[in-house]
């Protein structure tokens, strides 16, 4: 099994070169996270990541959850390790200040989540659930709530949960109907059945705390009638609320992370914001969410990469057809074939285009909490809810193609447990999933963030690739890539305008070119990703400044992304440009085999 | 979990009105070989998979195999399945008449083996290595070895084994080390360690007949020096061989299939066939194991598709964008929702045209086997070689694909094992590695298929496809169907021959393109077994005759893969037209992470 190696290189890189992070946090005022603090949080983290989180990867997923009476027994090691999760400082990275986090940017946070994301998913769904409910409750909750929850989530004494999903109820959440009953005291008397409860229940932390989405017995039916509750697993008074774990999920991966069906039975809560409101409140913390989900495709497919990358250099297998390359060995080194080559490049050039893709939604992130000026932040809020969608749903498909690829390159030892890379397929297959389905990020996208502004901000990202590729079309040795992007951006406009239009004729065309715009979209967004990090590689070559051979490396994979993988942009277009009604052909029986 | 329904409508129509098997069988001496018998066979297989082999599926994963001093034990109900399976002449279908079998062709088993992997692949793998020894045993062994193991193998009462792979020699078999030592009663002691042995050990028989590629003491080095040997775990004086299992395998999927380190020991064996010729003997039967492991694809998605389509019609979630289809109930099922329907036709008409595909490669197989004219069998096998590593990779690939879709159609339910979907994603997988990667049969397909004869069967095959379209292009309601097979078509001679070109200046274009082109190979060949079924179709509607619900189901799906599925050929020519020195940019060095 590969041993999990943070990129630091290349998130310096990202952040750095490209990105110049520290400008970025100076213009929210951050001028103390230098650069010298970015680094060393990268150093720490990696540290901490390699060393701590790594290790218990493959025996949590063999280990798997202990379930008894209503306990969760965590496996062995991830007690400790949260231990020194938390002691370290890496829980309350992102907390308020005020509440004795550290108040990092999101962007600052993302690569040490990331590596959390690829050193061990299962750890991470544990904690990466608190920091949303911190979110929530830090945006809505009163504060007396806050006060006596936030400090102990922040620093990560307590964990947070969030119960959303009922059996009949998940994407479409008006069906929901656990009851929320006013009691005299203020409180409400929980009740209800939630599913697929991460980390509902643990032997971690001595408390948890669920936030809770439920009705009010006079709320009105669908969504504009669902609030949100606080429910805390241990009352202040110490005694043990009803909020119980009925049993665990037995799953395909993230074994180590308990999965739990969660019995509500007339359990204490409190409101957080306003009644019939809680869909809204669950809404400002979804950004985040999906984001790190995103990471975690990101985090997956980095460590599939790393594993393809070590076996391929070691694996002797076959002479190359163009003559041996290490006529000293009994065979050649697979990375010297063609094929294996191009599984690797595929998964490096998705992997490191998906890096920037993500670190820059986080600085809007970044700038839509953080800006001190409102109008600024407004602007980046719409950006942001433009790419999360993206981020969420296109950095876990390729998650799932890179793992898989991973697995490839491995052979028959790839689907062989021991060598790690088939848990890394089944980890990261549930990130195509949760926190919505990629197929529900892609209506997300089409639907609000591009038919919602009739394409307005969408039209201003089209702009700024295009001020690129001007502002560089005279670059020779870039030329071409620069030729494809504004060509394929040309594309994306048209594209857009036109579903625009074809879908005030017929609502389904909004479903039915869901997927592939992600896709497209996606593509000309690593395209432009792609572009930023060859020009700053280009400099550094034309420089002779740094290391040559990482920059050598970039420009070359650049070149492997715009002819070998943006190709699929022209697929993605040509169906985009048939009609809804080739989804509308077969009547619902005519799918059944007889 | 979806029960698993054979699709006798579908085999029917590609086996009778597409592929005409009657005549198929007449034209092989087979005219025993009716549609009622066909038919009949179709019912009884689907009786005996629905019925037996389907509910062991799931227990079997959860169950897996034991293993203790050697000893494998199988799931519960395994052994009698297995014990039935022989009873009711499912082993011996294929199996020789000389030696008790029944003699089907390969086509005519194949519907029923499709049953076997989508009703239970762990299953179906200790049976089909089986078939591949006997055919193996068949071709190359002495009347003496033939006589003392076929019978019972063919019965079923004896299973087999292939064993190729060693720790350090998979793809590569020039790299193995196990040895055959010649011994003074003709028999040999073969030494060595074999890896990723599928039922190496088992508990439903009395004995396993290993066929074991070893070498002999003054073997040439590389694949010239391999030889095959026969080697029984129970000898013929009921003494055990030294052939034994050392462990099994933890893996991903199929989990209730014992994949085993054998260790022979000085065990006692018997050449088959002639020395240092092995390799040929087993390529002998490659096209066979290559062509099941394409059905196993097949079958896999198939239940894939079920299990979605299911879902679908049951859940109710969201309504409409177009407003509400089943007002009466809380939501809608999600079948009405247009990115839901892009999934269950992707699986569709993917299963659908790759049945077709695999159907039709089988009947070449038949002809290679049987055909009473030696012109024929030697151009049938010609078109065989073809087309099988396309069938092995392709449906293998699509088959991921399809499981991948089932699952994200359940939501978080796919993830979640009592539901049975993440099971098809896990036992699948698999399919894309054994008997040679799909990166291999890329290369099979270019280097040995194409490269190998400068194109010349490939354009036979072009030529049979334009012939089609040209008869067909008056056709009013397919003309554009006709159209883009015949754009698809043109391209993929031009690609052939532009790669056979580039080729001769940089053999690594060989590997560079394998990938790419056979899928874009593979889309063509799937537009052109939907046009044929289109057209059946078409003709059967014009007529009013038959079930018109299905044909009009035909329809429509066609119209889907021709309009949102080919287009992913065009995205493979793009990338074809690109040059290899695209993979070649990046040393070892620059992929390793810093």
């Amino acid at each position: 099994m590969t041993a999990y190696k943070a990129p630091l290189q290349d998130m310096r890189f990202v952040l750095h070169e490209v990105l110049d992070a520290t400008s970025h946090f100076a213009r929210l005022g951050r001028d103390d996270l230098t650069a010298e603090i970015v680094d060393a949080v990268l150093e720490e983290g990696a540290k901490f990541n390699e060393g701590v989180l790594a290790p218990l990867n493959r025996s949590g997923d063999e280990e798997g959850i202990h379930f008894e009476n209503g306990e969760v027994k965590t496996p062995e090691g991830f007690p400790e390790a949260y231990q020194q999760f938390c002691e370290n400082g890496w829980a309350s990275m992102t907390g308020s200040e005020e509440f004795g986090g550290q108040g990092f940017p999101v962007s600052m946070a993302a690569p040490f989540q990331e590596m959390m994301m690829s050193a061990n998913l299962s750890f991470r769904v544990y904690t990466g659930l608190t920091d949303g409910a911190v979110f929530a409750l830090n945006m809505h909750g009163s504060d007396e709530l806050k006060n006596t929850y936030l400090p102990k989530m922040v620093s990560g004494e307590w964990t947070g949960t969030m119960c959303l999903t009922e059996p009949h109820a998940g994407t479409d959440l008006a069906l929901l109907r656990t009851k929320a009953e006013p009691q005299a005291d203020g409180s409400y008397a929980i009740s209800g059945t939630k599913i697929f409860i991460s980390g509902g229940e643990q032997d971690m932390t001595d408390n948890i705390v669920h936030l809770v989405l439920a009705r009010l017995p006079d709320a009105p039916p669908g969504v504009k009638g669902i609030s949100l509750f606080l429910v805390p697993k241990v009352l202040e008074d110490g005694s043990r609320n009803p909020a119980v774990c009925g049993s665990i999920e037995h799953k395909m991966g993230i074994k180590a992370a308990a999965t739990c069906v969660m019995n509500f039975d007339n359990a204490k809560g409190w409101l957080v914001g306003t009644e019939n409101r809680g869909l809204a409140c669950m809404f400002t913390m979804m950004n985040d969410a999906r984001f790190q989900v995103g990471l975690q495709g990101l985090g997956v497919a980095e460590m599939a990469y790393q594993g393809a990358v070590e076996y391929a250099i070691d694996r002797l297998q076959s002479r190359s057809l163009s003559g041996p390359k290490a006529p000293e060995k009994a065979a050649d080194p697979i990375i010297v074939h063609p094929d294996v080559r191009r599984m690797l490049l595929t998964q490096k050039t998705l992997v490191e285009g998906c890096r920037i893709l993500a670190y820059e939604a986080a600085q809007y992130l970044d700038m839509e909490q953080h800006h001190p000026d409102a109008e600024e932040r407004e602007k980046a809020a719409v950006r942001a809810a433009l790419l999360i969608p993206v981020v969420k749903s296109f950095l876990t498909d390729m998650s799932a193609e890179a793992a898989n690829l991973g697995m490839q390159v491995y052979g028959g030892h790839g689907f062989i447990r021991e060598w790690g890379m088939e848990q890394l397929v089944r980890d990261g297959r549930i990130t195509q999933i949760y926190e919505g389905t990629n197929g529900i990020q892609a209506l997300d996208l089409m639907r609000r963030k591009v038919m919602g502004d009739q394409g307005a901000e969408l039209a201003k990202l089209q702009d700024e690739i295009d001020a690129l590729c001007e502002a560089n079309d005279l670059h020779e040795s870039l030329r071409e890539q620069v030729a494809a992007l504004t060509s394929v951006n040309a594309h994306w406009r048209k594209l857009a305008q036109d579903i625009i239009k074809r879908a005030a004729d017929n609502p389904e065309e909004i479903g039915a070119c869901a997927t592939d715009f992600l896709n497209f979209s996606s593509y000309v967004l690593l395209a432009y990703g792609w572009l930023r990090m060859a020009l700053t590689a280009q400099k550094n070559i034309d420089e002779k400044s740094g290391d040559q051979d990482f920059y050598q490396g970039k420009l070359a994979s650049s070149r492997f992304y715009f002819e070998r993988i943006l190709p699929r942009a022209e697929l993605h277009r040509q169906v985009l440009q048939t009609s809804a009604d080739n989804l509308f052909g077969l009547t619902a029986e005519q799918f059944v085999r007889h």
